[in-house]
């Protein structure tokens, strides 16, 4: 049986949880809005229906979108038999749902390398390339997992912020959460402290859910408490997921991840970063040439959908902060773990990189 | 006229806030769980009622619940016509609705003292004795504010953490936000960034309900932003209030407040608190030996009394956190601005005082 077979076996029998997977000829989604509460799963039988679904964030995190463009060229070929323009006009509105989505652009190039020859070999070509993405990515997550859990001890606590988990990749465990459920399948008794992640709380809606499907135990504790947390022992390892890293090691995460650095340098707490190797940007030199989005604010006087400040209240909503390369004790990637100096040490990849090119 | 009729005046012709006030022979007090969205007002007839609003939270702060063991036994020194068996039962009721409350327990035992001789005497004596604990929790947030002022320049921006104002004091400004209105009312153009304060949310309902009130610029940012927010200039100086500062200068204040003075001080921002003299315990030695009250988690896993966890979540709510003195620049009290070395400094205030008792 493929690794492939075997997982989808596996999270089939113990009732896990996937993002996104093809079953009778269409794509099953499962809505990420809508947890911890409700587990809504959308059939979806045309790409415009996949690319509606991407754009509202039905779906979210880079591998599970990547995914997306996958099997969404699939459903694409499948619908019109084959069609090389159709196939192509797909892939354009894949692309088009995430602009800066760099996995998906790159994901979709590579789906329609095989679009061209008679119809029935582009329909039987596509399928396995589908699979074999999404069995790559996979594969990147246990990669990525086995190098991280080498950091974890037995008896850690380890502390996360926002979601970098199974729903935003394969549904294996994504980044951070990878390492943490490889290091839970090892046998290493943990315990994990997830960070709600104001405004959006993903860390108490979706990582909790995702831990509680894995059977890992777990604390909620809000952003503000890790400081405190710290302070008094509790936490072992900060292992957090990320945007965007640069050339230098600075990290691009969640709003909240700088200040879970700080507080975990001063009481000399490994902090980790859990990402792709692709995720590395070397054209950005270092931390301060990365732009931070500013988002709508009804975020943050929202709660839910209802005000929690008067009437008339401004907010800010920056999505990412930068934490600086020096609160960072080492970046976890598929290919291993860099440590400092990075600027050195992460060049490693790009030659890994080339001489695999080869 | 009178300070205190003065600020009375001021206060209903501006369209102020004020927590308690005596009218009519009874208590009118403003319900602070139902902010900022109704502003309802009680009238409250007997202390019995009194005790009630207390215990519910519907009156918080330890100058407001000050003021309340005044008037509480004011009332019943009406209800009874002077009767002092029956103000002394009323004293105690008041004080059991908040047993570590010291500021009530002082205030309720020093209107006690007035209690004995002719019926008609103990109300006036009475009378006149809250009005005076009123004018001097009054005159203590001016002098807070005098002091706290002179740090604030023109065009600073001010981080704030939870509530520490007007209403948990006489109705100016409490502690920090005496600071911030002082430096207003100077003429000195500022802005406020006052943090959302989760899981309770003060900071995004009571302080923005204030400031807005007070007619100063805010912004309401998440508890997670507030580093992101000094690494890119946008604040020049912290103020937050104090639960309990320790001998060594070490604070106790709301759960939050040690990650804000890590991410103040490592981009060279001054942290002050502002807080009461009395509030400066010299029977602690320092932050270590102070315990931190864990609350129910409910707080944490619901938010508006709706889940925002998967059900069975498990979470912690620590009530407030310890924030070292190496991270404090100033301790701010209505007797002067006191800074490190803080074991030898703040020990002038207890020469103060008992140059004052003598």
């Amino acid at each position: 049986m493929r690794l492939i077979e075997q997982f989808v076996e596996r999270v089939k029998s113990e009732q896990l949880a996937l993002p996104i997977w093809f079953e009778n000829n269409a794509l099953k989604v499962l809505d990420q809005k809508k947890l911890p509460f409700q587990e809504e799963v959308y059939t979806l039988f045309t790409v415009e229906d996949l690319a509606e679904a991407i754009k509202a964030m039905t779906i979210r995190g880079s591998g599970a979108i990547g995914i997306c463009g996958a099997y969404g060229v699939l459903l694409a070929a499948l619908r019109s038999q084959g069609d090389a323009k159709e196939i192509r006009e797909a892939g354009a509105l894949l692309k088009s749902t995430r602009p800066t989505a760099v996995n998906l652009m790159k994901t979709v190039d590579e789906m329609l390398t095989v679009v061209n020859g008679p119809r029935d070999e582009v329909i039987s070509k596509i399928e396995k390339k589908a699979v074999e993405i999404l069995e790559r990515q996979l594969e990147f997550e246990y990669q990525l997992g086995r190098h991280g859990a080498s950091l974890i001890e037995d008896g850690d606590t380890i502390m996360t912020h926002c979601h970098s988990g199974a729903l935003g990749g394969s549904g294996y465990g994504g980044r951070a959460l990878s390492v943490i459920r490889a290091a839970h399948e090892q046998g290493k008794q943990i315990h994990v402290y997830t960070c709600e992640t104001r405004p959006y709380l993903q860390g108490a809606r979706i990582t909790a859910y995702e831990l509680k499907k894995f059977g890992i135990p777990y604390t909620l504790i809000t952003d503000s408490m890790s400081g405190f947390c710290m302070s008094q022992g509790m936490i072992q390892k900060v292992v957090v997921g990320s945007d965007r890293v640069s050339a230098n090691g600075d990290l691009a995460n969640k709003i909240g991840t700088y200040m879970h650095a700080l507080a975990a340098h001063q009481h000399n707490i490994p902090f980790y970063t859990a990402t792709s190797s692709h995720t590395i940007d070397f054209d950005t030199e270092s931390g301060k040439y990365i732009e931070v989005e500013m988002r709508a604010a009804d975020e943050v006087t929202h709660f839910n959908k209802s005000a929690i400040a008067p009437e008339g209240t401004q907010a800010l909503y920056p999505s990412f902060d930068i934490t600086p390369n020096e609160l960072i004790s080492g970046i976890i990637t598929e290919k291993g773990v860099f440590k400092a100096p990075y600027e050195t040490n992460l060049k490693e990849l790009l030659q890994k990189e080339s001489f695999l090119q080869k």
